[in-house]
């Protein structure tokens, strides 16, 4: 297995490559800690998802909140995917690559009335409304705006996904949607509306999902509702079933294909005769990532032995925030074995990649690789302990690219520095 | 209880204020989310340290991790404490500060070359080595600095303090210092090193303390170290006990004062002669410190009340990480109150400040204070979501500066557009 994490991160000669890349390159060019995604793992994934929707009308939301780097973002633009976002700044991403505002849905329990009015006015293909007070906020900030607002009501299936509790977002007791008892009132309520037009509906069940079938009873769900709205004289153009497919963490892991969604919704969508909306997000970049790291120090506690890399939970926040895994593989390959904690040198003793990890007999200096890290990896980063956040490289066959800047110590103080600071330091 | 939460964040006719400021003035010219803090509620715990300490040569050194704003550390400098870092990037902040090099106390399990190099180079007090592979490198890099370089070993006294585990640093298994039966070999390695001075000994049990029986425990071993040491020849200058004093997050929470660690600690350090170092962090900022957020929408789904808040889990990522309580209060009082969960508007389940809290019944667009926010709520915080980081305000009686500015979205994307960059948007 660890010979093909993926046919995009594989070793040649016991090093490891992105695309036709050496790992080790980029790490010595670009220094570490380093994010490096391939392209072409991206464009595969694109092409797997177009190829399962393909014969049913379907727009692929790319969700930006899964890797919202602007190169990454032009990759789906440039492949014609919708974006799926949740905030401003998203939204200001998402035109920076030049999305069509058409593509663009907005999902989210707390958009603020600037976020709203940017939306409105850009534009865009739906406002997934997800409480009653929202609809009252939007329908007056699209008066003010003077354009109407197009709107989906983002209704809770009350679906279990079987994920991390935290990433479980479809259940009735969570802070998302309106609950499907609810739903056709607050469409009547929405259908009043002067300046909101009802164009779909839309549900998102979680993240992570490693079993299609929640999918199947929460479009069944959707659907019934579809033709109670109809009966009711609100006619919609789209349903949107959010996004959620797993992807490889672990080597023996087995996420579901793009195709088995499509085998398991289509059907159902097919008798609304509504075009489709999916809003895949880590299962387009997840696989498509790595972190690399370099190997500080080395070492042993009792029985304990530890190595201490360069990155830590603030350039990647899952394994501390959701006891995630992430395989794990030297970039070069070594004959001994060892059973190590891999952890970072962040003040904590959450700061932890792998514990009791059996891996390459790493020395100081030796490179590791992070697998599957091309999702909420970047994304959730900070700079706790004021550590620089990573540099960001994608990699093209032999080419590979700068994409996000190391930051720079100026660059972290830059914001308390400047000219409209009155504090102490100026 | 809810009237003085402390005497720096308190109600006046129903209102609160930092000292003499309305919160809701400075929520309303700076906007929200917005972290606050008191100034003079610093300076008192500053005060309540040196009193606790007067009676013997103490250095306070501030954890700068756990809040690293520029105009706070400024405080600090300027009551002449000194600086507790973990990375090269807090060098940077402390200098910056003005702090005295000889006033720098530097630990942390991956120190890089590159952060070490600056750090001999700036001829700080004390690299507080965590493990035998440290000292070599150190040694090495300290020749090619052409400085010697001034050195404790940080040993781990095998403590429980009785804490989340995550922040719990003292016990054997975790990857921080030497443990208790290495280190005088420790000791001894170091001074056979040419470019490497002993000057002391550390240790840090952990954080968010509540009880100092274990500092005894911990301060004994240290200080029976210390003696072995003398009669191997080996002399110190310091002890460094490290910090972790608890503060206080729910109304009901008694943490120590530093005069219970003062009594516990100086007659063990007293034997010695030694001078004493202490590292508070938490203790001396944390309660000085509020998120001040404005609710966005109320929700109700069947017996569930939310309050959504325009702050996530990117701002303060406390509850989230550490499932930690922190007390809210609603900025202006309300007579009713209701049972409800406070959420963000990041699209995560996790993304919440509390659960079924009681609370006042809050309206849209009212404003309410996440409480002790003032350690560990910025220096964490993500731009997740593409969400702009808080601005912070320092407020010293009835003035109030900014500190640090509200994120712009030109700043989130700068690092992935300017002119090094070699992607796809350029």
């Amino acid at each position: 297995m660890e010979d093909s994490f993926s046919p995009y991160f594989h070793f040649v000669d016991n090093e490891l490559y992105c695309e036709k890349t050496p790992v080790k390159k980029i790490a010595k060019e670009f220094g570490t800690p380093v994010y490096i995604y391939s392209k072409n793992a991206i464009l595969e994934k694109i092409r797997e998802y177009k190829e399962a929707f393909k014969e049913y009308p379907t727009l692929i939301c790319y969700a930006a909140k899964a890797n919202s780097n602007l190169s990454i973002l032009k990759i789906f633009q440039e492949e014609g995917l919708g974006l799926d976002i949740v905030s401003g700044g998203e939204l200001y991403r998402g035109l920076k690559a030049e999305f069509d505002p058409k593509k663009i849905v907005y999902a989210g329990v707390g958009k603020t009335d600037k976020e709203l009015i940017d939306a409105i006015d850009t534009g865009i293909l739906s406002f997934n409304v997800e409480s009653l007070m929202e609809l009252d906020v939007l329908d007056e900030l699209s008066e003010k705006v003077g354009k109407k607002a197009d709107i989906s009501i983002r209704v809770n299936p009350d679906v279990n996904p079987k994920t991390h509790p935290y990433i479980s977002t479809g259940l009735r007791k969570s802070k998302f949607g309106i609950d499907m008892e609810d739903a056709l009132e607050a469409y009547k309520i929405a259908s009043r509306k002067k300046n909101l037009n009802i164009v779909g509906i839309h549900c998102h069940i979680g993240s992570q999902i490693m079993d299609v079938s929640p999918y199947e009873e929460a479009v069944e769900k959707l659907v019934q509702l579809v033709f109670k709205l109809k009966r009711e004289g609100i006619e919609l153009r789209h349903i949107d079933i959010g996004g959620g497919l797993g992807i490889r963490y672990r080597p023996e892991d087995n996420p579901p294909h793009p195709k088995e969604l499509a085998e398991i919704v289509i059907p159902y969508i097919k008798e609304t005769g509504l075009k489709l909306l999916i809003e895949p997000g880590r299962s387009l970049v997840g696989e498509a990532g790595i972190l690399v790291s370099q190997v500080l120090f080395l070492k042993d506690k009792g029985d304990k032995h530890f190595i201490i890399i360069d990155s830590g939970m603030n350039d990647l926040l899952r394994p501390a925030m959701y006891q995630a895994y992430h395989h794990i593989l030297s970039v070069e390959k070594k004959k001994e074995k060892v059973i190590a904690d891999i952890v970072g040198p962040i003040c904590e003793t959450g700061d932890f990649f792998a514990l009791d990890r059996e891996i390459d007999n790493l020395n100081r200096g030796d490179y590791l690789a992070v697998m599957s890290a091309g999702a909420y990896g970047f994304s959730m980063s900070s700079n706790y302990n004021t550590r620089p956040r990573a540099a960001e490289v994608l990699v093209d066959g032999e080419n590979f690219y700068l994409i996000r800047n190391r930051e720079s110590y100026q660059y972290i103080i830059q914001p308390e520095i400047n000219e409209k600071i009155q504090g102490e330091v100026k």
